[in-house]
C-alpha cells in the first residue's frame, strides 16, 4: 500500500512499489496487489483492512510524516484496535536531531515518536519518521503482519534492508530467475526465435519490451534454489543459443557496465561528442562507479562552431545531420580526449525537423583502432524519448564494435 | 488499475499511474483508489468488480498485448458478462500493419481485433492493440465506464489525450491548483514561513520535496474554476510573498526552463564543463526543446589531463576537488566555448573518497560576464542521488547568479 493524496494527484510517480516488488520477489514472497490510497482515514483503514483479510504481509509506505495528513499510524492503530503511546526515549533523540542542527522542535512532530502495544519502531537514520513493525497479538489480524515505512526512497530502502527484511524471518526462496538483455532485435523477432519456449510453465520464458531493448526472463519454481536452478538451467541454455549475438549481459547489467567491463579487460578508453543525446550517454555512462577508469572525457556540441572547437570539420554543403558528420564528430573527439574509442551522435530530436531531416533521424559515429564507421537509424517517440533511443542505439552499437575488435592496448600506454 | 506480473515483480516503474493520476486531477476528476494486479484473471477479474463498486469510472492501463498473459480483454468481457467477437475490418488492419513490416502476421494476434457489443475499439497508431471504450448498457455496472489502454506510455498517452477524453465528456473543471517550485530552501524552513497557511482546507496549501527542491501547492475547489481562483488567490499572493527569493517557477515550469528563458532574454548563451555530475547537467538542459539557441555546448572531463584539454591549470598542490579548481573550470569552459556564462562541477559522488574528500563533496564554479565564483555544498545519497542534487544545486546556483547580474548581451552580439 502507498499512501498519499500526492501519489493520486500524479505530482510524483512510486518508485517505491517496484524497488519493494522486485525485492519481495527475490526472496519468494509473492506480491499479489498493491493499492495506493490518499490521506483520508476511511479509505486507507477499509484499503488496510481488506488487504490484511487477503494477505499475510502488508507493506505501507508513507504517511509517516509530521503533519495531520499523514495518517498511517492512526490508521494502523485503528485496524488493530489499539492505541498509541508516546515512546519518551525516542521523543528525546527526535529532540535531540533537531537540536543538533539549531532547529527547535516543532511540536507536531511528536506523533513521531508514536508507539502500539504491538508495534517496534524502526530506526530512521536518515529521517526523523520511524517506521513500524507491527504484529498484533489480539483481533482479527492476530498473527498477520503490518509494516509501516516512510516514503522518501532514500528513507524507505536502507530501513526495509537493514530492519525489516531481519524482522520478517523468511524461509529460504525456492524461487530462481535469470534475465537476458538484448539488443538490436524487436520483441515479435524474439517471440519466432524462442518458439514453443514460450508456451512453458515453469520454468518460464517471458519477453518484455524495455527502453534498453528486449529483456528475456527465465524464472522456476522449485522447494528450493537449487531444484529451481536445475530446472532452468536447460530452458537457460536454449534461450542463449536462441538469441547468440543479441544478449549484451543478464539480470541488472546493464550497457554501460558491459562496455565498461569490456573497455577495462581491453585496457582501452573511450570519449564521447554528444549533437542529438545532448548529454545523456556521458550521464548514463558516468553512472557507473569506477566510470573515470576507462571514461576519458566527452562532450556536447550543438552549434558548428562548438563542433569545431573539437577539430570537427565538414566539407561545403555537407550537412551536420549526416553520416559523414558523425563520422567526424567520432573521429575527431577520438583524437582531442585521446582516447582509444569514441561514439559520437547527430540528428534531429525534436520538435521541429532541421536541414531537411526528419524527426527521429539519428546518425552514430564509432571511431576505434582499427578504423571508423556510422550507422544511420530512425526512431520514433518525443524529445525524451528519442534521447533514450538514441543513446541506447549509439551504446549497443559500440558494444558490437568492440565485440568485433580484436585490439588490446597495453596497460597504461595510452595514459 | 495497472495489470500486469511485471508491475509486480519490480521489473518496471508504473509510470502511467503518475500521468493519469495528474491528468485527472486537472480535470476535475477525483482519484480515489490505484491498484495493481497480476496477469492473473480471477484477481484482474475481483478487483474490476470492486473498483466498479466504488467509482464511476474505471481505467485500466495494460494487458492489451496479444499473448495467453493479457487478460485485460477478457476481465472486462467476464465481469460485464459479455462475448467477445472478431472485428473483421479491424482485423484486416492488423494483418496489413504486419504485412506492411514484410512480417507475418501471428495468428494468436486475432484477439487484438476482439470487441464487445458495449465496447467501442480505440485507434492505436503507435502500436498493435487497440484500447477499449466500454459502457455496459445491462447488468449491475450499466452506466459505468470501463477504459482499457495499452501498457506502453507512447501507446497509453495519445489515445487517452485523443481517444477517451472526448469520449467521456467531463464537465468543466471547479479545481484549480498552482504550484510553486523552490531552490535552496528546506521544507520545515519552508512550513515556518508558511505557518498558518499550511492549515487551512479550501484553499489548502501544501509542501512536497522533491527531487529538484521543494514545491508549495495551493488548490481550491468550487463549482466552477473562476470561483476556485478567486478563492485561491489571496493565498497564492500570501505563499509568494513569504518564499520570495526562493520560488524559481511555478507548475510545471522545471529549472532549465526557466534558465532557458533567462538566458534567451539577456541574448546569453551558456557552457557547462562537468566532472562530478558527468553530463547530467547537460541531460537536463538539452531535454528542454530549442536549447541549442542558449545551450552553447558542454563537456564531461574527470581526468586532469581531460581538464586540460579545454585549458584548465591548477597550480601545483591544488586538488582537483576544490573551489579553486571549479573556479578554473567554469573560467576556462566560458572561454573554450565562447558562452557568457559557463557552470562547473568537481566532488566526489562516490562510492569512494576522492583525494581526501568525503563522498558529497560539491564545488560548484559559476563564471559570468560580471566575474565568476564558487560554492561549495556537502550531501548525502547514494551515486546516482548525489549526481542529481549536486546537478540541481548547480543549476539553482546558475538561477540565483542570473537573478543577481545586470548585464545583457545584444542580439548577435557573441554569435
Amino acid at each position: 500500500m502507498s499512501v498519499g493524496t500526492e501519489l493520486l494527484l500524479g505530482e510524483i510517480t512510486d518508485t517505491n512499489a517496484a524497488f519493494l516488488a522486485g525485492d519481495l520477489k527475490g526472496r519468494g514472497v509473492t506480491l499479489h496487489f498493491k493499492t495506493t490510497v490518499g490521506d483520508n482515514l476511511a479509505r486507507v483503514v477499509s484499503t488496510l483492512k481488506q488487504a490484511l483479510e487477503r494477505a499475510d504481509l502488508v507493506i505501507l509506505g508513507g504517511g509517516l510524516g509530521p503533519t495531520d495528513d499523514d495518517l498511517t499510524r492512526e490508521a494502523i492503530a485503528e485496524v488493530v484496535g489499539e492505541t498509541p503511546i508516546v515512546d519518551e526515549v525516542y521523543l528525546e533523540q527526535l529532540r535531540g536531531y533537531f537540536l543538533s542542527r539549531g532547529r527547535t522542535f516543532p511540536e507536531q512532530n511528536v506523533k513521531q515518536a508514536w508507539v502500539l502495544p504491538s508495534s517496534e519502531a524502526l530506526p530512521n537514520p536518515v529521517g526523523t519518521a520511524p517506521g513500524w513493525f507491527v504484529r498484533p497479538v489480539f483481533g482479527p489480524y492476530a498473527g498477520k503482519i503490518i509494516v509501516a515505512l516512510p516514503g522518501p526512497p532514500r528513507e524507505m530502502k536502507p530501513m526495509w534492508l537493514e530492519q525489516v527484511i531481519k524482522r520478517l524471518n523468511l524461509p529460504p526462496s525456492g524461487f530462481y530467475h535469470r534475465t537476458f538483455r538484448t539488443f538490436g532485435i524487436g520483441e515479435s523477432h524474439i517471440a519466432e526465435k524462442l518458439g514453443e519456449l514460450t508456451l512453458m510453465a515453469n520454468p518460464s520464458v517471458a519477453t518484455y519490451a524495455r527502453r534498453d531493448g528486449v529483456h528475456v526472463r527465465v524464472a522456476a519454481s522449485a522447494d528450493a534454489l537449487e531444484g529451481a536452478k536445475t530446472l532452468a538451467h536447460p530452458v537457460e541454455e536454449r534461450v542463449k543459443s536462441a538469441l547468440e549475438g543479441f544478449v549484451y549481459g543478464t539480470d541488472a547489467q546493464t550497457l554501460p557496465q558491459i562496455l565498461g567491463a569490456l573497455l577495462l579487460k581491453k585496457g582501452q578508453t573511450l570519449s564521447v561528442l554528444e549533437s542529438m543525446t545532448g548529454g545523456l550517454i556521458l550521464d548514463e555512462l558516468s553512472n557507473e562507479s569506477g566510470s573515470s577508469a576507462w571514461l576519458r572525457g566527452g562532450a556536447v556540441a550543438y552549434t558548428l562552431s562548438a563542433k569545431q572547437r573539437f577539430g570537427v570539420a565538414l566539407e561545403p554543403g555537407v550537412s551536420e545531420v549526416s553520416g559523414e558528420a558523425a563520422l567526424e564528430m567520432a573521429t575527431r573527439a577520438r583524437a582531442f580526449f585521446g582516447s582509444d574509442w569514441a561514439i559520437s551522435t547527430t540528428g534531429v530530436a525534436g520538435p521541429d525537423t532541421l536541414e531537411g531531416k526528419p524527426v527521429g533521424t539519428l546518425f552514430v559515429g564509432i571511431a576505434g583502432p582499427s578504423g571508423s564507421r556510422f550507422i544511420e537509424t530512425m526512431g520514433a517517440g518525443d524529445r525524451r524519448t528519442l534521447k533514450e533511443r538514441s543513446s541506447m542505439s549509439a551504446l549497443g552499437l559500440l558494444w558490437r564494435a568492440l565485440l568485433a575488435d580484436s585490439s588490446v592496448t597495453r596497460s597504461g600506454e595510452d595514459q
